[in-house]
């Protein structure tokens, strides 16, 4: 995943019960008869707890992990193995029988990495470990050699001096601190995606940043960065943390620290990729659908395991596990991987833009892109008529240690085209303690996923998807604010 | 460290004095009046408590260990770092105050690292990462592609049938497993130091192991390897464990695995470096010496802080407290940092070759080359007469949570040359369950090592030092087996 991480406000399951009860409260005062919320049948609940108890003892959403990293592998949008991904995904989508497998044209520039070599050349040299971020320039081929001049945070940087960096390497030293839901990236990677810029409106002529990860390994962060127009496109690459503390320790002794990089990393041609979708069929309202989704791609350092590998594994698990159990959703459920959310959000944007026209059939959608989970707690944006039927929700994944959550959860990536063209949202919270020590590493491979939390975080979904395919009412987002706002 | 570790069986304090008891009965049988074990002073055993607590508290071992792995950084024998690191040694040693500091020629043949690249290139393409073995050849320019075959184990190679290798890369999947005492590492590291000139007489053109350690990260341990006159030099790496686990999920696909290898490395020029010797003169005896040690190299790919940063900060550490708490020692003692141990023990054969002629001077010796502890027991190798006098060290010991061992230590890897010479060995075994995550990798840098832990274990030496140093009595080594034996 690619987003900053939100923090919500949690509420209760008993504000949820007596925010109802006022509604209900407004709505006695007007002539009409106080409308009844729309209640999920005794049965649909029933149902839905056998399809959690048989999912949280399946072992399908490994399948289809171990199948995707393992045969598959790394899949930067735009390379090699992110056309065998697609390829991939329509036969897996296939062969698990899902009612109906298509894809869906996705465009996007590309990007590819190069050499990417560091070292101390003064006072003490020593090699440093490096990685380019996602749609950096390179450096010539020689490199460059500069001074390096270190900032705790990109807002020190702003507010230091023009020209304050004239010829020099510029290095942010902010360190990210391990929360459940990763609120600390947000205020961490604000530097990543925007520090290259700001050190060359100082005079940089190069920038590095200390890696927006949790971990304590050799093993650098990658991630999308970004240019401004008018300002000079400078190479930009992350240290890894131990690195990171070695210049600052050289640092600290207060002599001048020359690092020489060498980056080869440049833009590639523009490429057309897809989303590959899966459906399974609605026995009442077919043209209605919920979308579960997470997406294809991944870096090319590592085999994407957690990131998204897993929200790979979680969607088409949970919704394959609806299919061979013999169940029938009233709407249809359709599954999205979708394309290039690392260097874009491009997948999740143009799904958005080409169904636009259908947007009322989308009754809600959620996605999974934090890892494996397991999931510890549910937030909705949906309409306040709905939160009876939230409640009866989570009266079924309480049973997997889900809390409620909020009213106002955030939109997820590959959500947001969607949820601002008005579908509601269904966040459940995966557990990211550890998720950003392998964050965008070569270390997000499969050995980091712990097969229980994956059933559960595979339960959990199923759950939802299917009792948001059997709701009664729709969920019909209005504008309340979210945690994003 | 390079040593295949050592399991040993405890013997308690109460076992210790009990042998001494029975030594005392069978000598009551001769004619002779039984000898009473010479003890350590009263005043000796207070002074070792005093200093062991201000050990306890200090952190000048540490201030060692961030000056070398900042300053110099990775330092392999013959490098340019290695150089840097025995000036560091001399001018660190002459700053702390050590009554005299000089160097010993050691002379060593050297190896270069070069490039190092492996893809699997069919049936699924994607990286693989590896690092070259310690002294393997490189590939051609172009490098090698070659099928893979895997076995279990070295022994499941060697049991192979002639020429079922020709043609392929061997691949060993052995899992090292993790102990307080690295006990897995001896059956593990034979394939790597072996396994080339096995896969070779098999037919092979290539050689791979999974890494020889106990993590789930993607920076594999490189490590020393040999060949043997008359079979083919074949390339040798290791794989990392994720790596590795990725490359035998999909050879259990059934396909054939082919697989690329690029290795740049080899051998390069004879080089002198030194031993770097510190000395606080002892008062009474002073030309009777005890020996601390550790190795000045370390590998090239981390800052050697585990492997054997801590150990060459323990050593220092621990001398460098009796001579500023003013304590005069009657022996000599001296710190020894050994030159190239990774790639051949070349600096504590030398050593104990050039030494050999005051052999009767050298009364104990001890080395810390297992990471930065805490100590958790202390083995010996000494007299029998002696154990008395171990009696009473571990009784100043045992506040630092230090167990009573066995009389039968190993010889460490830098020691191995004067122990067979005859110098009675102290092994103060440190506690090695994480050593293996990181030793041989680029994960070997400071924030691996654990500050109580470092100031546990110069405590622990420091106070054994000082009580050797006073021992009326030599330790007189005899021919004892060793659990090396």
């Amino acid at each position: 995943m690619n987003r900053p991480a939100i923090v919500s406000i949690p509420l209760l399951l008993s504000s949820v019960l007596s925010a109802l009860a006022c509604s209900s409260l407004a709505l006695a005062a007007k002539p009409v008869a106080p409308e009844k919320p729309l209640l999920l049948a005794e049965q649909d609940l029933q149902t839905a707890a056998f399809l959690r108890d048989a999912v949280r003892d399946d072992n399908k959403a490994w399948a289809v992990l171990e199948s995707l990293t393992t045969e598959v592998g790394p899949r930067l949008a735009g390379s090699e193995g992110n056309a065998r991904a697609v390829e991939w995904g329509q036969k897996k989508l296939q062969q698990l029988g899902f009612d109906k497998v298509w894809t869906e044209p996705v465009h996007y520039p590309t990007w590819q990495r190069g050499v990417e070599t560091a070292e101390i050349t003064s006072p003490y040299p020593q090699k440093l470990i490096i990685t380019a971020l996602g749609n950096s320039v390179g450096t010539t081929e020689s490199g460059l050699t500069a001074p390096i001049i270190a900032f705790d945070t990109l807002e020190a940087l702003k507010a230091a001096p023009d020209n304050v960096a004239k010829g020099k390497i510029v290095l942010i030293t902010k360190t990210m601190k391990k929360f459940r839901n990763g609120a600390d990236y947000g205020p961490t990677v604000g530097a990543r995606s925007a520090g290259a810029v700001e050190a060359a409106k100082k005079g940089a002529v190069g920038f590095l940043i200390r890696s927006v990860g949790t971990d304590h390994d050799r093993l650098p962060h990658t991630g999308n960065m970004h240019y401004a127009p008018d300002v000079t496109a400078i190479p930009a690459a992350a240290l890894s943390n131990p690195d990171a503390d070695q210049l600052q320790r050289i640092l600290k002794r207060g002599q001048e620290v020359q690092v020489h990089l060498t980056m080869g990393s440049h833009a590639g041609p523009e490429y057309q990729s897809a989303n590959v979708i899966g459906e399974i069929r609605g026995s009442e309202k077919p043209d209605e659908y919920i979308i579960l989704g997470g997406h294809l791609d991944s870096w090319d350092l590592g085999t994407g395991a957690l990131d998204d590998g897993a929200g790979v594994a979680i969607s088409v698990g949970a919704v394959e596990a609806i299919k061979h159990l013999g169940l029938t959703p009233k709407r249809s459920i359709r599954v999205i991987l979708f394309a290039d959310e690392e260097q874009g959000l491009y997948g999740g944007q143009q799904y958005a833009e080409a169904h636009k026209n259908e947007q009322k059939k989308i009754i809600a959608a959620a996605e999974a892109d934090f890892g494996a989970g397991p999931v510890y707690r549910m937030d909705t944006h949906v309409k306040v008529q709905s939160l009876a039927v939230v409640a009866q929700m989570m009266s079924v994944l309480k049973p997997l240690n889900i809390a409620s959550g909020d009213n106002a959860a955030g939109d997820g990536p590959d959500l947001r085209g969607l949820h601002a063209n008005g579908t509601a949202l269904f966040s459940l919270e995966l557990d990211g303690t550890d998720y950003f020590n392998y964050h965008h590493t070569p270390n997000d491979t499969l050995d980091k996923v712990d097969p229980e939390s994956l059933k559960q975080s595979t339960a959990a979904y199923a759950t939802w998807a299917w009792l948001a395919a059997q709701a009664p009412d729709d969920f019909g987002f209005s504008n309340i604010p979210t945690n994003d706002d």
